[in-house]
Order: C-alpha cells, then sequence, then structure tokens
C-alpha cells in the first residue's frame, strides 16, 4: 500500500481492532485522524473531560446516538444527523448551543475514507453552528457488531431566555405552528436504503434548528413549546406533549404542509406522513397574540420559509388528546401507531 | 406468556425493533421500564434535554462508549462500568459530578430482565455517588448490529477547586502515586470471556472514584495531575502524560503493587500487567511536599488503603519519556505496544 493510494497519514484503509485497542494504533487514529477533524485546543489537551467556562444559570443538556441505515443518504450523512439532532434536542429548550462531544462505536473493516468523511460533515455542521466539539471516545467493536459505525453526540447549551419552554407552559388558545414540510428524512432514507427510484428523487430536511430558535427568542417570541418532529414524526409529538400538558389540540389535517413527492412516496409505500421522521421540522405552540410576529421570524428564515399554522389548543371535555379534522370536516383522533414502522432512520 | 411469568409491566420478554420505532412499544418501554429504573423529576418531563442550574464557573464535560463483552463480569456489569468510566473522567479533572446522561443501543433479540438488571445496577452506582441519570437516548437495531447492548454515557462535573489538574501541570520532582493495584478489571474481564479457570477467580476494580478524588481535594492536596489507568493500562497513561508534560518519569517496577493473582494470570498468559486496563486505579501526580498528606488520605479510604509511592519526575535530557527501574537497577523505556492487547474489555 502505497502513501500515495493513501488519503491519510495513517498504514491503514480500513478499522483494524487496534485502533480502539489502546496502543500505538489507536494514538495514531486518535492524533492523525480525528483530533485534526474537530481542531480545537480543548480536544488537543488530550484529557478525558473537558473543562468549559460557564457563566452562571440554567444550562441544557441532552444525549443521542445515531444508528442510521445508510449512512449516507440524500440530503446528508451521520455525521450531520449527529450534530444537527443534538444542537435541535438543545434548541428545542430554547438553549444556545454551545459545546458537542462525540463517541464513536466503529465496526472492524470500516473504511476510514468513510470515516474522515464523516467527520468532517460532523465538523462542518457543528462549525456552522458555531459550535465546538470539546470531548470524544472512540471504540472499535468486531465485524458484525455494529454497523458501520454508530455516533452518540451529547451536548450543552445555555439558556440565555427567561421564557420557559415546555409542555406545562403550553396554553389553552395556542396556535400550533410547524417550520417546514413534513416526511421528507424519513422517505429520503427509506427510498435510499431499499433502493426504490421515484421520478422525484427525495432529499433528507436534515437541518440545524437552532439558529432559527435564536432568532424567534432575541424577537421575544413568546414561544410555549417546541418539539422537534424526530421517531414517530408530528403524530408522536403532538400525542406526547398533548399527554404532558392535559390538553387537547385540534389539527386542521389539510393545512399540515407535505410535498407531493412525498405524499406520493407515501401513498405508493402506505405510510401515514404525519408519522415519518423529520431531522429539520419542529412543532411551536405560540399565543394567538404573537403569531405574526413569530411568522415574520419565520419567513426571513430559509427553514421557516414554508411555516404554517396548522391547529389550535382548544377547550374540551377529553383531555390529554389530539384530533384530525381533515378537510370535510370529519375529525379523527390521532394515535400512536402500536408498533414500529421505521426503524434506523435516525 | 403470562403476566406471572414476565417480570415487569411490560409483554414482551425481549426487545423487538419496535422498542425503538417511536410508537406506543417505544413509550411503554421508556415510561414502564428506563424512566422508573432512573427515577428522578427531570427525566419524568421527558424532554430532549435536561435543564439544569448551574452556578458560575469551570464545568467538566465528557462522554464515553461502553461495549464490554461478556456485559456482566466478577466485580461488575457493563451498567457499573458505563457510570463508574464516566464519573472517574469527571473526577480526573478534579470535577464534582452532577449529571449523567444515558443512551442505550440495544440489539434486537436482548433480554428485557438483562437490560433492567443493567439499568438497576447503572441507578445504584450513580445514586451512591449522588448522581443522577437526567436525560437519555433508547434505539434498537437489527439481531446481528450490535452485541446485546452499548451504553454511552456522557457527564457533567463542577469545578469547585482552583487547582489546576492535567498533564501540563506536572513538574519535575513531583511523586507518582496509584491509589490501588493493577490489572485486575482487564484480567477478571478476559478469563470470564474465554471461560478460563484459575485458582484464585479475579474480581473487577470497577469502582467510582470521584469519592476519594473529593476528599484529596477537600483536604487540600496539591495534585499536579490525575488519570484513571484504563483502555492501555498504567503504561499508556504514564506514556500519554509524559509526552503531553513534555518530561521524564522514572517507575521503580517493584514498587507497582500487582495482585499475586493477577500476575499468574499474565504470566501464564503471556500479557503485561501494565498494559491491562483498570477501572477503579489512578495515577496520581503531587509534590513531594504533599505526599504524606496524599497518603494519610488515601490509607483512609477503600479505594486508596493500597496506594503506593511508584516513581518520580526526574530531571533528565531525555523528554516525554517513561523508564522502568527493575529490581536490579536495569532501567528499559516503556513504550506503547503497536496493535491491541485487549479489545472489548471497557
Amino acid at each position: 500500500m502505497s502513501e500515495q493510494n493513501c488519503p491519510l497519514p495513517l498504514s491503514y484503509q480500513h478499522i483494524v481492532m487496534a485502533h480502539g485497542g489502546g496502543g500505538r494504533l489507536m494514538q495514531q487514529l486518535l492524533d492523525d485522524l480525528i483530533q485534526p477533524a474537530f481542531d480545537n485546543p480543548l480536544l488537543k489537551q488530550k484529557l478525558d473531560s473537558a473543562v468549559l467556562e460557564i457563566q452562571a444559570g440554567k444550562i441544557s443538556f441532552t444525549t443521542d446516538s445515531y444508528v442510521i441505515k445508510p449512512l449516507f443518504f440524500p440530503g446528508g450523512d451521520i455525521g450531520k444527523l449527529a450534530v444537527c439532532g443534538t444542537l435541535n434536542d438543545l434548541a428545542m429548550s430554547g438553549a444556545r448551543p454551545l459545546y458537542l462531544s462525540c463517541s464513536l462505536i466503529i465496526e472492524e473493516g470500516f473504511a476510514i475514507a468513510d470515516l474522515q468523511k464523516i467527520l468532517a460533515s460532523m465538523q462542518q455542521t457543528a462549525a456552522q453552528a458555531g459550535v465546538a466539539i470539546v470531548t470524544g471516545d472512540t471504540k472499535v467493536v468486531n465485524k458484525g457488531q455494529a454497523d458501520g459505525v454508530y455516533i452518540n453526540t451529547s451536548g450543552i447549551g445555555v439558556i440565555d431566555s427567561s421564557i420557559k419552554i415546555n409542555p406545562q407552559a403550553v396554553k389553552t388558545g395556542d396556535c400550533i405552528l410547524v417550520n417546514s414540510d413534513l416526511g421528507r428524512h424519513g422517505m429520503a432514507v427509506m427510498l435510499e436504503r431499499d433502493n426504490l427510484q421515484f421520478a422525484h428523487p427525495l432529499q433528507s430536511d436534515c437541518a440545524d434548528l437552532s439558529g432559527l430558535v435564536g432568532e424567534l427568542l432575541a424577537e421575544n417570541i413568546e414561544i410555549h413549546c417546541l418539539r422537534d418532529l424526530t421517531r414517530g414524526g408530528l403524530a408522536a409529538a403532538l400525542i406526547e406533549i398533548a399527554a404532558s400538558a392535559g390538553l387537547h389540540f385540534e389539527i386542521n389535517e389539510a393545512a399540515i404542509p407535505i410535498n407531493e413527492h412525498v405524499q406520493s412516496a407515501c401513498e405508493v409505500l402506505g405510510f401515514d406522513p404525519l408519522t415519518i421522521a423529520n431531522e429539520g421540522a419542529m412543532a411551536l405552540f405560540v399565543p394567538e397574540s404573537g403569531v405574526d410576529d413569530a411568522f415574520k421570524v419565520l419567513s426571513r428564515h430559509p427553514l421557516g420559509k414554508s411555516a404554517r399554522l396548522i391547529g389550535k389548543v382548544v377547550e374540551k371535555d377529553q383531555h390529554g388528546l389530539v384530533t384530525l379534522k381533515n378537510a370535510l370536516g370529519v375529525s379523527r383522533v390521532l394515535d400512536l401507531f402500536s408498533g414500529e414502522q421505521f426503524p434506523r432512520i435516525c
């Protein structure tokens, strides 16, 4: 193997068990590949933890493991997903993301060039959000005991605003908005995985929502609750928030924005787009008085341009329920699917 | 399957893909098993992140994924290991651990009773350390794409002390101590995994060192550097610190405490105990003036009773090196093993 064929200053093109063994080969992987990818002074200290200066107050702390298949999909890859997902979880609490960790579980035999692409994607996404990847961990498992690479990202953000954003803050009369059309991530990943060809290829909506949330908060929009619409889609998110808040949500089905190609793919394959995972979509609960201002901010941001008002929190006898009203005025109760729909898409 | 046979309020005895699918079965797993195991108000809020109040100052942030095989071993299990390992990483920066996350990647078909045991072990270990598991994530992957369960724990601690604990603070003249005998974790796990029977069964040293570190700091022991001796053992830790500090460490081989049964097992199997992973052992760098006080604190703590002075930071021409002097006064340079020794023991 000549140096010219190898894109890396490593003498291997695939991960071997020793890359996780604590010896010299592992040092090389960390020193020559992982640390340079996330280049920052905290990581360079090679400590087991990152020491960070934090102003007093509220911080937000979150974790997520990403096990998506395929690792590279239209609109993103597992690295972009792992960073966006954790930034979004922080943003949903109203936090400004500051620091991420990156913990890798790599399967023996994984192509180092692919690992490098994934790390570069993580770094690019984090840097765009102004966030540093400050601590990490790398494990290697035997061939057949993972599926390429699994990534855990945990994150810390600070909450500057005094607004409490959570399901308990949702009130009767609140308007329910979504920032974008739904179902693109789940359908794009599924079509790619099963190698299904549609006339209009779908792209994942995978994106960092923290900038948009920051702008909404900076404009003092009174947000009561935010929720990214990942596993289980809009349906799972609304049902969970309604249950936590003990309130009744009435959703206007026709108002839910769904891209026509997503709709077609769902119809062909027999899926409900409301239960499909998104990675750049969120629901927002805003009092009626704040809706116009919210739309002003949303409409000027690339991730908020397709925002729509999809429903309201209403006064009803039945609490903790979500009802969906169709174009004919017929209502049905939205329920969680009982088993699974999409494993491994986030 | 009758309710009586099932130890859980779940209608399954093994994990199925739907437990990670975002639907009702996943809600059940979270509501009936995971949240009760870690019972605390923050987790009960079911938010994507935990909102924490933090005093201004320095915090420590760390992450680690645990992929050990076997999941249950003499002296612990993957749950205890995942909590101790992350508490220890925080403690090594001088931090007082406060909050942990728990992210699970579970293989389809994994026994729910085993999952329950592992979660209980995590909770017990965390509670003993006064730490809460405040946020988490659960993914399920197909059979054959993990090895039972992989656990990521990330952690946040606060640094109360103004002492800077890191390799750059190590000075010529510092004494190098270890808190306990070495090699028990790696050898215990390996013997268990390969089902090797020795006359004296070995137990992992898996333990939370944060209490002991807290006592040392509370007594104002001037600690320059701390390092837990996990993957790569004492050898890897000393070599890395010497390289970071640009100093020369001289270790007295005869002074390194190694349990005779670990020694025998290593001799039979041809391993160097200095490269074997520990999960309750650390190296401490303390100026000579502080050594007596350090030993006073160490000797009164269960995890410090076998503490020994094993070497010194010396003035030498060659920097970034560790030399090992044997009983005959012969010195050799300690080097990282080039490949791997023990995959999957931490």
